[in-house]
C-alpha cells in the first residue's frame, strides 16, 4: 500500500553529480569540514526517520484529525512521539547557527530534509515548518534577555513557533490588518485582536509556543507601513498562562493533522521584534523561507506520487496492452504500467519529479552561496537568482506537486478515490501550498511586476545566462536554449507593450511564471542529461541508473516541451482586452 | 455562503434560442404536446427541488457522511425526505415512457434535471443516479413477471437500483470478473461472488433495491463474452431477505453521503436478463447512459463553481487591483474580482460552462433525435453523432468539472481550503467523475481507436461537417471552422501514421479526444454568439444578457483558443518514442 521510501540515490544524483555542490563546500565559510560523504550519512538518517517513524502516522492522522476541547489542541496520535525523536535527533538545528545551538549545515540539505519529512506526513511537518523562519526572525531581531529566553529552545525545536498574519478580512492584503498593540509600562505591549488560519496556534507536542504576531501600535499610519511585530508565548516567562487563546480549529479538506487555529488575543504580552511598524520587513525574512519551504512541499508531494503511482502500476494488472516490452508474456492481462496512456503518465511524473528537484536544490545552493561563498560577486549573484527563484518555485512546484498528485490519483482507477491507498490524501493536502504564504498569482505579480521589469529585466536575464550555461551540451541542448532565448524576448515585448497598456503585465504575469519554470526544467534536464552522458562514457556506475536519468531527458525534450511554448502563447494572447465582470 | 442557483436563464438560452428545441418537438414522436412554456415550468419546478430541498442537504451531508451497521447503511440527515419529494415529484420518470408510467419528456430536460440535481448535491444524486439506465435495462430486457414486478417500481423511482459491475481484480477490465451464477429448477439463479464500488449497495431511502449484478454462468466461455446480467433484489418477492448484503462502505475522498459499497452475494437468488452471456451487452445500454449521465455531472461541477466563485469575487475585498471599471471608488482595497488574474479566472470559469453546456444540451438534443425523429436519415445521423460524442463528453467534461472547480478554489484564497465555503467539497466530490463509468483514458480509446479509425474517420467527419455548420456565421467564426479543419487533418494523419504504428492511436488518444472537446468548444460560441449578435440586431429581450454572451464568445476566441492549438501539438508529439518503464 501506500510508502514512502527516501529517494537518496537521485537526491545525491542532484547534489553531488548535477549541483556538484561538495567540491563547493570546502571553500564557502563554515562548510569546511562538510564532505559528501557526510552529507549522504545526514541524508539517510533523514530519510530514516521520514520512512520509520513519520511516515506511519501519515494515513492514520487523516483519518483521526486534530481535536480541539476547551482551547486545548490534542494532535493525533503517533504525533508527539515523532516530534519528540525529531527534536532528539537535532533536526530541527541542522542549519542553524552553531553558535545558537545549530548544526550549520547547508540550507540545500535542509531542503532536501524537507522534501522528506513532506513526502512522509505533510500535515505533521506542518508544526516544526515555521521553526525554521522563526529562527531566522529571532536571530536576527531578538535581543537580550528575549533572545536568551526564546532563541535557544526554537532553534533546537523544544517550543514550537507560529505566524500570526492573517486576519478574516486581511489575508494576502495585510495592510487591512486591525490587531492592535499597547505599550506597557515594563516594556511589554498588550496585544487585542483575532488572527485565523493559524497553523499549530495550539498543539500537545510542545510545553510553550512561541507565537510570533503582526499588530498595529497606537500611533501607526494605515496600510503596511504601520505594521509591527511581536512575540507573544503561550505560557509567560513567569509560568503564567498568556491571553493568547485557540478558540476553535478549521474543517479543511486536508491537512487534518495539523491544527489550524483561530486565535484571540485578548490582552495578551508580547514584545516588539524590530523596529516599530517594520513587523512586515522582519516578517518578510520569515516569509521568503517559508516561500521556499513551500517549494519544497511541492517536491515533496510530487515524489511521494510518482514512486507510489511507478509501484502500483507495475503491480496491478488489467486488461492487454496494445504492445509489450521485449521478452513480457502475452497473459489474459498485463500490468496498467505497459498502456500507453498510462506510461505517458508515468514518464511526465517522473520526468517532472526528478528536473523539479534539480531546480529546488539549484535554489538552496544559491543560497548557501549567498550566505557563504568566499567571492562577493558569487554572493550577490547567487542573491539575486535566489530572489528571482523564489516566486517560481513557490508557484512552479505547488502546482506541479498538487496536479501530479491530482493526476496520478487516476492511476489508481477507482482505488485513487478511496483513502487506504493514500493518493486521494495526498490530492487534498497538496492543495494549500497553491494558496499559503503568498497565493500563486501573489507570486507572479511579485516575480513579473515587482522583480523583472523595475530593473528593464537585467537580473533577469542574469537568470537566464546563468541557465543557458547550465545546458551548454552539445546539438541535443539547442531546444532548451532557445526556450531560454524565447523567454527574453517575451520579456523584452512584455516591457515594450506595458509602457501603453500598465495593466499587461498583471495580465501576463500567471503564464510569464510558469513558462520560466518550464524553460528551467528543460535547462534541469539538459545538465542532467550532461552528466548522465558523461558518466555512461567514462562507463562509471550503474549504468541503468545513468541510462534512465538520459531516457528522462529525451522524454522531456519529446513530449513536454509543448508545455513552454503552450505558455508562451499564453503570455502573447494577454495582449488581449480583458473586460470586468459586468455584474460586478 | 455555498449556494446553488438554477441556471435558468442560461439553460433557455441554450434550449430555446441556440438549439431551437421547441421548434422541433411538435415534429417528433411523443413530443406533439410540448412547447417551450411547458418545458420552462417543468425546469423551473426541477430547479426548485435543486435548490430548495437538496441543496441544504449537501454541505451537512458531506460531513455526517454515511454510516454502516451490520450490513444496514444509514444515509445522512435529510437524503431520504429530498428523495421521497423527489419521487413524489414524479422526476425519476421524466424521461421515461410513458406506458410504463413515465412522463415520455425530452432526454433534454432530463439532462437539464440531472445537471441541477447534480449542482445542488451529488453525493445524493449518486441514488437516483443509476435509475434511468435500470429503467433502459428493465424496459429493453426483462419480461413476463420480472418486468410486471420490478419496471414500475425501477420506473417511478420507488425502488432503486444499483450496478453491480466491478470486483476487486476487475475494474476496467471486466473480463476478469469471477462472479457465478448457477441455475436453479425454478428458472432463478443462485449468484455467489464478492463486488466494490458499488454505489448505493445499501441505503435506507427505498424499502428496496434492485441489484443489476454481471455473473458467469457454469459453461460460460473466458473473458467479456461469458458474462450475463442478473436481476438480483434485496428483498425477494416472497418477502424473504435476500443473500445481497453490504459487507462495509468505503471511506473516500468525496461523496461522503453516498455509500459506495462492497457487496456479497452469497447464493443470492437473481433472474437472467437478457440472453446468456451477453451481459455486457445489455450492461452498455445503461453503461451508455450512464457516460452521459456522467458528462451531466461535470456539467453541474462547472456550473456550481462558477456562479459560486462570481458571487465570492464580487463580495471579497482585497487590495487594490491595477484598474478598475469606469466610475468605480477608489478605496483602499478593491474587490478581487477586480485583479487582472482573477478575472482571467472568471472568464474562463464561464466561458468554459456555458460552452459547454451547448455540447451537453446538442448530444441530449442528438438522443430525442435518434428515438423520435420522423426522418431516419436523421435519426441515424443523430444517432452516430450521439455515438462519438458520448465518450468525448464523459471525459472531457468531468476534466473540466473538477479541474475547473480546482482552480477556483483558489479564487476563495485560505477560505477555499475550509469546508464551510463549499468548493473544498465540490472538489473532492468531482474527481471521481473522471474514473468511473469507464475511465477517461477508456474514453478516449473508445473514441479513437474504437469509433474514430474504425471506418476511415467518415463519421467522425460527419460530425465536424455538423460543428462547422453550427459555426456558419461571419468572418469571426473563421477560426473555428480552421479548428475543425485542422483536426480533420490530425486525424488523416494518424490514421496514416498507424498503418505503420499501431500503438500511435493509443499514444495519441488522450489528446485527440480533449482536441475534439475544445474545438467544439469553440463552435458552439459561434452558434451561441450568432445568435446574441441576431437578438442585439433586433433588439430583442435584455441587451446586457445578450451582450454579455458576445463578450465570452470574444473571450473564447482570445483567450481560449490555444487550448485547441495545444492538444493538436500533443496528438503530433505522441509520434515520438514511448518507451517502457524500466523497472517494470
Amino acid at each position: 500500500m501506500w510508502q514512502y521510501t527516501p529517494p537518496l540515490r537521485d537526491m545525491r544524483f542532484v547534489i553531488d553529480e548535477v549541483l556538484q555542490a561538495p567540491a563547493a563546500w570546502p571553500a564557502m565559510q563554515g562548510f569546511e569540514e562538510l564532505d559528501a560523504d557526510m552529507a549522504a550519512q545526514v541524508l539517510e538518517e533523514a530519510g530514516r526517520f521520514a520512512s520509520e517513524i513519520l511516515a506511519p502516522t501519515n494515513g492514520p492522522g487523516d483519518l483521526e484529525g486534530c481535536s480541539w476541547q476547551d482551547g486545548e489542541v490534542t494532535t493525533p496520535a503517533g504525533y508527539k512521539a515523532a516530534y519528540r525523536a525529531f527534536v532528539d535527533g537535532g533536526w530541527p538545528a541542522l542549519a542553524c547557527d552553531p553558535e545558537c545551538g545549530g548544526q550549520g549545515l547547508p540550507e540545500l540539505l535542509n531542503a532536501a530534509l524537507f522534501e522528506m519529512l513532506v513526502g512522509a506526513n505533510h500535515a505533521w511537518t506542518m508544526y516544526p515548518g515555521l521553526l525554521h523562519g522563526a529562527y531566522e526572525v529571532l536571530h536576527q531581531h531578538a535581543s537580550g534577555w528575549l533572545r536568551d529566553t526564546y532563541l535557544p529552545k526554537v532553534t533546537s525545536g523544544e517550543w514550537l513557533s507560529t505566524m500570526c498574519l492573517t486576519e478574516s478580512h486581511a489575508g494576502s492584503d495585510l495592510g487591512l490588518l486591525r490587531t492592535r498593540a499597547v505599550p506597557n509600562a515594563n516594556g511589554s505591549y498588550s496585544i487585542t485582536g483575532n488572527k485565523i488560519f493559524i497553523s499549530g496556534g495550539d498543539q500537545d507536542m510542545t510545553p510553550n509556543i512561541v507565537h510570533l504576531v503582526l499588530a498595529r501600535l497606537p500611533d501607526a499610519p494605515p496600510g503596511t507601513k504601520g505594521i509591527s511585530l511581536f512575540l507573544c508565548p503561550k505560557w509567560l516567562p513567569d509560568g503564567t498562562r498568556n491571553a493568547a487563546r485557540c478558540d476553535s480549529i478549521e474543517k479543511k479538506m486536508g491537512l487534518k493533522g495539523s491544527a489550524t487555529s483561530v486565535m484571540s488575543f485578548d490582552g495578551a504580552t508580547g514584545w516588539l521584534l524590530g523596529e516599530p511598524h517594520r513587523g512586515l520587513q522582519a516578517m518578510f525574512l520569515m516569509m521568503n523561507a517559508a516561500r521556499l519551504h513551500v517549494a519544497m512541499q511541492g517536491m515533496g508531494h510530487l515524489e511521494a506520487a510518482t514512486q507510489n503511482a511507478l509501484a502500483y502500476a507495475a503491480e496491478r494488472v488489467q486488461s492487454r496492452a496494445p504492445t509489450r516490452p521485449d521478452g513480457a508474456a502475452k497473459g489474459p492481462a498485463d500490468p496498467i504500467a505497459y498502456h500507453p496512456s498510462m506510461r505517458r503518465q508515468l514518464w511526465t511524473l517522473q520526468a517532472r519529479t526528478e528536473a523539479a528537484r534539480v531546480l529546488c536544490y539549484w535554489t538552496a545552493q544559491a543560497l548557501d552561496e549567498q550566505a557563504r561563498h568566499p567571492d562577493a560577486v558569487v554572493r550577490a549573484a547567487a542573491g539575486d537568482r535566489a530572489t528571482l527563484l523564489t516566486p517560481v518555485l513557490k508557484a512552479f512546484l505547488t502546482d506541479l506537486g498538487h496536479y501530479g498528485a491530482d493526476r496520478a490519483l487516476g492511476i489508481w482507477g477507482g482505488h485513487g478515490y478511496i483513502h487506504e491507498y493514500g493518493i486521494e490524501q495526498l490530492v487534498r493536502d497538496s492543495r494549500i501550498a497553491l494558496i499559503y504564504e503568498g497565493t500563486n498569482e501573489i507570486q507572479a505579480i511579485d516575480l513579473v511586476v515587482r522583480k523583472i521589469l523595475p530593473d528593464g529585466g537585467v537580473k533577469f536575464g542574469a537568470l537566464l545566462d546563468w541557465a543557458s550555461a547550465q545546458c551548454e551540451g552539445g546539438a541535443q541542448a539547442q531546444a532548451a536554449r532557445a526556450g531560454l532565448q524565447a523567454l527574453r524576448e517575451a520579456v523584452a515585448a512584455l516591457q515594450a507593450d506595458a509602457a501603453a497598456d500598465a495593466e499587461l503585465p498583471f495580465r501576463a504575469a500567471d503564464d510569464l511564471l510558469f513558462a520560466v519554470g518550464e524553460a528551467l526544467l528543460a535547462c534541469a534536464w539538459e545538465r542532467a542529461d550532461a552528466v548522465a552522458a558523461q558518466r555512461l562514457a567514462a562507463g562509471q556506475g550503474d549504468a541503468v541508473f545513468y541510462q534512465r536519468k538520459r531516457q528522462l531527458a529525451q522524454y522531456q525534450r519529446d513530449w513536454l516541451s509543448g508545455e513552454l511554448i503552450q505558455r508562451l502563447v499564453a503570455v502573447r494572447a494577454a495582449r488581449a482586452e480583458l473586460p470586468f465582470i459586468p455584474t460586478v
